[in-house]
């Protein structure tokens, strides 16, 4: 039942470097995505095309799109939240965009400031221009094993938000335990009540490790069929509910994980490794996976 | 298949604290025992009647014995390589003991300077008086899923060596990824080798979270049945062959997914969380658990 390949989208260089605290420049971040393609990711997700208001350490997307090194066959997806976005996002070339909902009420209301039907009604447009264009959408869910105002999240409101996303033209549905409150029973019921509306081929995983839970989640969905995994390398990312807490998976400790168990990633650890490393050191941050740290 | 109900022990104030730098006095290993007592662990490894000249930060256990306050069914298990530790052991009052083999060849050597063979010849006497005296004896085994010297570890060498303790009469086979480097498929092979010649209810699952795989391996070991974990309060302990890099796994975040599972342990998560931040301020040093550090 455990997926033989599995394929890793790299969120480092966006969900990873948005949560962290320096700011980093556009040579940077070109510097670690051209590292990441090296290294044999097979997608990484390159930038946000939000208003730089908002999330200022997202400004500049469009230069790093149009600066990195694209490998054929490779995906460098960027956010793109409403229309002026994806706008920009097709100026700078971008080939792959994402949408990002939430599967809690009150998340969606105090991150968005809408509701859930109302950010769907939003990304319809979004999606649709995208599709006309040939350019393939990823949509998120967030809160998807519990919110920081509403604690857990009923398996069938993910669902749902899951189906409408797929069927507005999203191809692939990337579930986010934004908190990393989710243990492996409740990761697995959570999966089974998608699957159930939609091809689990269709799934990803985008488990946080805020309470060191994520690899054993990640093992548990991946025994329910789930074979695309979300991961930032170096754990970049922290949590902006717990100070001082981890975030995304590192990447590191899930190639481990997986090439350990014999599933095929394409992902050269040593490359990974030295990629996590320079990103720490321009940010002077400790690296956050486990296995970068053992193998120092 | 998942137990209902799993068995912590509690390795801290013997494994763990004999892995760390910073000397601990009688008087802060006794109120950490004491806080696990009352954090509801039912097993807490509170010593090693080992030559003070080779464990330094081990001496005075039969003074540690003396002073803690022990709770009626709670285990306080001290580790016995020999008469002379068995004999102090008894003296000072020890009602459960452990001894220590490995599954490499060239681990025992350079560990305990003898072969696996004589180290267990060695543990026959020690288990016999033992049992003679009505006293429980745990047996650990080391480097189930690698050693730092050989690489791979076959399960059948993991089994013999574990049958032949149960043989002696060991009524407790702990099972340790001594380097941290075992993944799910593997350590549950391992398993699987073991329980071919043992019943499962007698193994300990005992993982270093070095390379961050400790969780996932914990799980896909109760998939097979394991229903006896070992960990350490904040994580104490270090990985002797990679300088700063984490070694056993953090009761506090082993605790979070049993209790997210519906599993039962008894512990309170919470007081668990306190006897980690007194052990932490006491020696200097920052939690290994992400648990404590999300709920700080």
């Amino acid at each position: 039942m455990i997926p033989s390949h599995v394929k890793i989208v790299e969120v480092g260089p966006r969900d990873g470097l948005q949560n962290e605290a320096t700011p980093v420049s556009v040579e940077v971040k070109v510097a670690l995505i051209d590292r990441l393609t090296a290294a044999g990711l097979p997608v990484i997700e390159s930038g946000s095309f939000v208003s730089p208001k908002w999330v200022p350490q997202m400004a500049a997307s469009a230069e790093v799109l149009g600066a990195i090194t694209r490998k054929p066959g490779v995906s460098y997806p960027v956010l793109t939240p409403n229309m002026q976005g994806l706008e920009a996002a097709l100026a700078a070339g971008a080939e792959e965009v994402a949408v990002f909902g939430a599967a809690s009420e009150s998340f969606s209301q105090k991150n968005i400031n809408c509701s859930i039907a109302e950010s769907l009604d939003r990304f319809a447009p979004v999606i649709a221009h995208a599709r006309s264009k040939g350019i393939k959408v990823r949509g998120y869910v967030s809160c998807v094993l519990g919110c920081p105002y509403e604690g857990e999240i009923a398996p069938l409101a993910v669902a749902q938000v899951a189906k409408r996303l797929a069927d507005m033209g999203c191809y692939e549905i990337s579930l986010g335990d934004t908190i990393g409150t989710g243990t492996p029973v409740k990761a697995q019921a959570m999966i089974a009540s998608v699957a159930a509306l939609l091809p689990v081929d269709m799934l990803a995983a985008h488990f946080h490790d805020t309470y060191g839970q994520a690899l054993a989640n990640i093992l548990a969905v991946m025994e329910k069929g789930v074979a695309v995994v979300d991961s930032s390398v170096a754990g970049l990312g922290g949590c902006p509910y717990a100070k001082g807490a981890a975030g995304n998976v590192a990447t590191e400790d899930l190639v481990y994980m997986l090439n350990g168990m014999g599933i095929k990633t394409g992902v050269d650890l040593a490359k990974l490794i030295d990629a996590g490393r320079f990103i720490c050191d321009a940010i002077g941050r400790t690296t956050g996976s486990k296995v970068a740290k053992a193998l120092n």
